[in-house]
C-alpha cells in the first residue's frame, strides 16, 4: 500500500500544539492524510500552524468530522491504537512493526486511529477499530505524549513502504462489509441464535475477522449468499 | 547493555519544551541518564518540568555541562545523530535501528548525541562523535523536531534491549484450523447445505479468510463453538 492511502485519525484531541506536531512528525515520514473528529480546540488556533513547521499543508488538508464513525467510513481497515489491552475488547494488539507491514502489505483505505491524550481510545471508540495496536513502552510510565506516539508509527510505516510489496489485493469498505455482517447476524436470529448469545458481540467478532482477512467484494457477496441460505435451510419446518 | 549505560546528550539545545518532552520520551521507554550541554535556555524554566508530565526524575537528575566534550568524557562509545552527511565526515552513518542493535549488543557506557534544533550537530561536535547515525525520512521535509528523533532512537533501544516478543498474537497453525474448518463444513452438512454447494471449496474458503486474518485459538475455538450451535438450532425438528 502506498503511505499516500494511510489516513491518521485524531480522535477528540485535546492540545493544539500536538496536532501541529503530529503534522510534522506524518510529513517527516511521508504520509499525508490527516483526519480530526471533534477537536477539544478552536480549528483556528495558530499554535497548530507554529509547531507543524513546514507541515502546515497536512493541516490545510486535513479533513475534519463529527464523529469517530464518520472520520473512518470509507476505511477498509481500522487500527485502533491503546495500551489498555483489557479495555479494547480485541483479542489481538500488534506492534507498531507488525502494524507497518501488516498495512503496507495490503491495499484499500488503511485508518491508524489516536484519542485523547488524556483518556486514549474509549470503548466506544475502539470498538469502531478491527484491530488494535500498541506501543511498547517501559511499565514506570508508558503513556507517550501524542505525537510522539504518532511519530513511531510514521517512522515505521516509513521503513515498511520503502521495502514493501504492491499486491492486486482490494479489501472491501465498511459500506459493503457491515451490511454483510448484518446479513449473517439477522440469518443466526432467523435460527433463534440470539436466545444464547449477543448479537452485538457477534457482529463485531465477525466484522473484526472479515476485516484483518481484508475480504474482497466478491468474498463479501458469497458470505452473504451463505448465511442467507443457511437461514433458509435451518428455519423450523 | 542495559538501557541504564546509554546516555542522552542535548548539545545546545534551544527550547526548554523540547527537553521536558525528552524526558518523557526517555522514561516511556526506559532511559534515564540525560546529560546537557550549553543549554541556551535557563535551567529553571517551568516548562521543562510540565512538559515531562511524569518525567520529572529524569531533569532533575540530568547532568549539567559547559562542553559537549565534558559531557561524552566517561563515554566508551559516542554517536552523532545527524541528517548532513557530508558534513558529519564519517565514513558511516547507521539507521536507528542498526544503533540501537550495535548499542545494545556492547557494554560500557555510550553516549547518543543530538545536537541545536535548527542547527543540529556542527561539524566540531561531529569530530568528537565516533560515529554518526540518521533517522530515514522523506525528501520534502526530513528534519524532525528534536523531542521526536529522541523518542524514535528510544524506542528502538527499548525494543532491542527488550529482545521480546512484543505481541500476543499468535495465529494458529493448520493442525487447529483445519479441524475448525471441518466443523463448519460439518455444520453445513448437517443442514443440508451440500446438496447445493461444493464442500471443498467451501472449506478452502473459510480456510484462506481465518488464514489471512490470523485467527488466535480463542477465536478459532469461538468459531468451532458457532457453527455447533448453527447445526443444533438448524437441524430438522
Amino acid at each position: 500500500m502506498p503511505l499516500a492511502d494511510i489516513v491518521i485519525v485524531l480522535s477528540r484531541p485535546a492540545e493544539s500544539g500536538n496536532v501541529g506536531a503530529v503534522c510534522r512528525a506524518m510529513k517527516n515520514m511521508g504520509l499525508s492524510k490527516l483526519r480530526i473528529a471533534a477537536p477539544e480546540f478552536p480549528l483556528e488556533d495558530q499554535t497548530i500552524r507554529a509547531r507543524a513547521v513546514h507541515a502546515g499543508d497536512i493541516w490545510e488538508q486535513a479533513g475534519h468530522f463529527e464523529t469517530l464513525e464518520d472520520a473512518i467510513g470509507d476505511c477498509s481497515l481500522v487500527i485502533g491504537t491503546t495500551r489498555r489491552r483489557g479495555q479494547s475488547r480485541k483479542n489481538i494488539s500488534i506492534s507498531p512493526r507488525e502494524t507497518a507491514e501488516y498495512i503496507t502489505g495490503r491495499s484499500g483505505k488503511t485508518a491508524l486511529v489516536f484519542g485523547n491524550e488524556r483518556t486514549g481510545l474509549e470503548k466506544n471508540e475502539l470498538a469502531l477499530c478491527s484491530m488494535a495496536s500498541h506501543i511498547p513502552a517501559d511499565d514506570s510510565f508508558p503513556s507517550l505524549n501524542l505525537s510522539h506516539a504518532v511519530q513511531i508509527y510514521a517512522y515505521e510505516l516509513f521503513l515498511a513502504a520503502a521495502r514493501g510489496p504492491v499486491s492486486q489485493w482490494v479489501p472491501v469498505d465498511r459500506t459493503v462489509l457491515d451490511p454483510a455482517v448484518k446479513v449473517i447476524s439477522d440469518s443466526l436470529e432467523a435460527l433463534g441464535f440470539y436466545k444464547q448469545y449477543g448479537r452485538e458481540d457477534q457482529e463485531r467478532f465477525f466484522r473484526d475477522i472479515f476485516s484483518r482477512a481484508g475480504i474482497t467484494l466478491k468474498e463479501t457477496r458469497y458470505i452473504e449468499q451463505l448465511f442467507k441460505k443457511i437461514a433458509f435451510l435451518g428455519k423450523p419446518k
